[in-house]
C-alpha cells in the first residue's frame, strides 16, 4: 500500500513510517522539522541522541533494504503539500503533521494563535487536496482523547446515541477539550466529518491517548534510527518524564493529587492501530472515530508504577505533588471505550510488561543526558502571558530566556 | 454602558451600534471594511444605497446628539484591538466581526481557509485582549444557530443533558455545522468556553437564526443611516433575496424542495437581544448560550409568505425549484428551544407584521437598483473549486470573474 506519513520525522511519525515500511508498504514522508526547531526555541532536547532525518534514513535503507521517499515542506503551504500528494499518489495519508503539545498552545496568545492556525489549515488543505488529487485515498488523523475531556458519562467512541424529549439521534460526542492544543484537534474534527459528508472522502480520527516508550522492533535495529524520548515539560509525556526523573534521582512531579484519569498506550501499539486503520479503510463518506488506548491509569498510579520499577533497578524515586499548573479536574470519572482497534486485531503491549524495557532501561542509558531544569512545569493554564508583556520579541528568543 | 461593537459598520452591527447608542449606551465602532471589500470582489451591491460609516456617524451625530467612536482596524490584528480596547475601555464587547456567509466560506480552498483563520484568530485576539486588559468585560459573541445543524432531536440553548448507560452530565450540545463558515463559529464556541473556565471570563453566545429586514427606528431617522440590504447569492440571507426577486418580476429561488426548516428574526429584535444580553450579563467563569431567533420557517413556507405578500402590492412571484447549491437535509424534525431571551423580556417582532413594510417595500423602492444576476446560486458545496485550477490568482480578480 502506498502511505504517505504527514510528520514522519516526529516521534510517532518516525515509529510509524519504519513499521509500515518493514511491513512491505511503500512509504514517503513529509515533514518540516518543526518539531525540531521546538526544542531550539525552548532550549531542550531529546533525551536519546537523535539523528538527522537524511541520516535515519540511509541507516534505514542499509538495515532493511528499503527506501522511504521524503518530501521537505509545510501542509499548511498548500502548493508543497498538493504537489507531494499528486507526485506520490497516496493510497492513505497518515497525518502526524501538528503542534501537539498542550503546554505549547498555553505559552501566550502567539502560541495559541500559531497552533490552532497550524493544525486547522493543515488539516483543510490536506482534505482539499485529497479531494482534488486523491478522491478515493483514505486520511488517517492522528486526533486525542483529550478532545474528550472528562465528562461525568462514559466516552464512545466518536458517537453518542442520544434519547431526549422522546426522540434520538446518533450525535458526534460532545467535546470539552482542555487546552488550545486540544481544541485545535476538535476544530479538525468537525472540519473532517463536513468534509468526508460533502465531498464523499473516507476519513478515520484515531482519538490517539497519552503514548509511551521510545523502543519499536524498527527503531532497535540501529543506533541511527533511535527514536525521540522527551521528558521536558513542554512536549515530554508524563510517563517518559517520571522515568527521566527516577533516572537522575529527581523527585516524580506530580501535578495536585494526581487523580487525572487518562487513556495511555505504547508506541509499538500506535504503529499497529495505524497499520490497522489502513488496512481497514473507512468507507467513501465516511467519518470513522477509534479511540486508540489500551489502558486507564491515573497519574499517581503511573508514579507509583515507575517508583516500583525505579526500586528493582535499584533507584529510590519519590514523590512531589505540585502545585497544577493546569486547569483540570484532579478527581473525576473515566471510563472511555476503546474495542473498536482491539476487534480489528490489535493485541495490546501492556504497561506493566514494557515499562522496565522500553522506559526506564533507556531513561538509564541516558541519563547523563538528562537537564533536571526540564523537569518542572513553566506553562500555566491560568496566567497564559502575552507576548507584549515580556521582553523581546523574537518567539524563539522569548522562550528560551523563560529557561534562565 | 460602555459598549464596544466590533464590525459595527456591518449589517447587524450597524443597526446594533445605533440602537445602544440611542438607548443612552457610550458607543464605539470597530471595523475593517472588509465587508464593503467582498461586495467589490464579488461584484454586488447592498440594494440601499449604503453611506461610508464617516457620513452614517456624522448623520447619526446630527439626528441624535450621540457621539459614536470609531477604531479603524482588524480585530485579527492583535496590537490594534488591544490598544482600542485599552483606551475605550468597554464594560461589554459586541462582536460581529467575522466572515458570516456560508457560500462565502464554500467558493473555493483560500476562502475557506480564510473565513477559518479570520474567524478563529479574532474569536482568539478577543478573549485573550479581554484577559489581559478589561476581565470584568462581558464578551456578547455572535454564534449562529447553524452551528447545531438539524438533529433529529430538539435543540436546546448550548447544553445538553444526557443521560447515559445510568450516569448524567449536562454537556455542550453536539454540532453539525454545514458549512466552513458554520464549522468557524462552533470552533468559535468551544474556544470562548474554554477561555471562560481557565481565565474566569464572562461570556453570552448568541446562536443568532437568519435576519431579515432592513428598518430600525434609528436607521429610519435619515436616509444617510439606511443599512445594507444584501440580497446576492452569497451574502443575502433568504428572505431579502425572495423580496428583491419578488419586486424585480423574477421568480423566487428556492434551494431544492424547500424543506429546509430555520430559525428567523427581525433585526429589531437583533438589536433588542444585544441590548437584554448587555444589560443582564453572564457571571465571571460563565459561558452563557442564548438561541436567538422568534420563529422557524420552512424555506418553502417563507416563499409563499413572500407570494402572498407581492400579491398584495400587485406583484406576480412565481417560485423556482432550484438544484440545491448545498448539502443539506431538505425535510428534517426541526425543534430549537428560544425562550431565555424571552424570559430576559425581549416581545419579539414577527414576520406577518414586518414582511410588507421592512422587506418588501424597500425592495419596491430601490427596485432600479436590482441586478437580476445576483440571485443565482453561484457557489456549489459538493463542487469547491481550488484556486489552483482558476485563472489568475488575485483573490478580487478570481471572484469577479465569475460574474462575467
Amino acid at each position: 500500500m502506498r502511505i504517505l506519513v504527514l510528520g514522519g520525522d516526529g516521534y510517532c511519525g518516525w515509529a510509524t513510517a519504519l513499521y509500515l515500511s518493514r511491513k512491505g508498504h511503500e512509504i514517503a514522508i513529509a515533514d518540516n522539522f518543526l518539531r525540531r526547531q521546538w526544542d531550539h526555541e525552548l532550549g531542550v532536547q531529546s533525551l536519546t541522541p537523535i539523528q538527522p532525518l537524511s541520516r535515519r534514513l540511509a541507516a534505514w535503507q542499509e538495515v532493511s533494504g528499503q527506501f522511504i521517499e521524503t518530501y521537505t515542506g509545510d501542509v499548511a503551504d498548500y502548493d508543497f503539500l498538493r504537489a507531494a500528494i499528486e507526485e506520490f499518489q497516496p493510497e492513505a495519508v497518515v497525518h502526524f503533521a501538528e503542534q501537539r503539545s498542550a503546554p505549547y498552545s498555553m505559552i501566550d496568545r502567539k502560541h495559541a494563535v500559531f497552533t490552532q492556525v497550524n493544525n486547522v489549515v493543515g488539516t483543510l488543505n490536506v482534505l482539499f487536496a485529497i479531494r482534488e488529487v486523491v478522491p478515493d485515498c483514505h486520511l488517517v488523523k492522528l486526533g486525542t482523547m483529550g478532545e474528550y475531556g472528562t465528562p461525568n458519562i462514559d466516552i464512545e467512541e466518536g458517537y453518542l446515541r442520544v434519547e431526549h424529549n422522546g426522540r434520538t439521534d446518533v450525535l458526534p460526542f460532545p467535546k470539552q477539550p482542555g487546552s488550545f492544543y486540544h481544541l485545535s484537534k476538535v476544530h479538525d474534527s468537525h472540519n473532517i466529518m463536513f468534509a468526508c459528508k460533502i465531498w464523499n472522502i473516507r476519513a478515520t480520527d484515531l482519538n490517539q491517548g497519552v503514548v509511551y516508550g521510545t523502543v519499536t522492533e524498527e527503531t532497535a535495529m540501529d543506533e541511527a534510527l533511535i527514536n525521540r524520548f522527551d521528558y521536558d515539560d513542554v512536549f515530554g509525556t508524563v510517563l517518559n518524564r517520571f522515568c527521566a526523573e527516577a533516572a537522575a534521582g529527581h523527585p516524580l512531579t506530580v501535578y495536585g493529587k494526581g487523580g487525572q484519569t487518562r487513556g495511555f498506550l505504547d508506541i509499538r501499539d500506535t504503529v499497529r492501530c495505524i497499520e490497522i486503520a489502513c488496512l481497514n479503510p473507512a468507507n467513501r463518506g465516511e467519518f470513522r472515530v477509534f479511540n486508540q488506548f489500551t489502558e486507564q491509569f491515573s497519574v499517581a498510579e503511573l508514579a507509583q508504577m515507575v517508583q516500583s520499577a525505579a526500586r528493582e533497578v535499584g533507584l529510590n524515586a519519590e514523590i512531589d505533588h505540585l502545585d497544577p499548573p493546569r486547569v483540570e479536574a484532579q478527581e473525576h470519572y473515566y471510563n472511555a471505550k476503546h474495542s473498536k482497534l482491539i476487534d480489528l486485531g490489535l493485541q495490546p503491549h501492556y504497561l506493566s510488561e514494557s515499562l522496565l524495557d522500553s522506559l526506564m532501561n533507556i531513561a538509564i542509558r541516558y541519563h547523563d543526558r538528562i537537564e533536571v531544569s526540564q523537569f518542572l512545569p513553566q506553562v500555566k493554564w491560568r496566567e497564559a502571558r502575552n507576548q507584549r508583556s515580556r521582553r523581546g520579541s523574537a518567539q524563539a528568543a522569548v522562550a528560551l530566556s523563560e529557561r534562565q
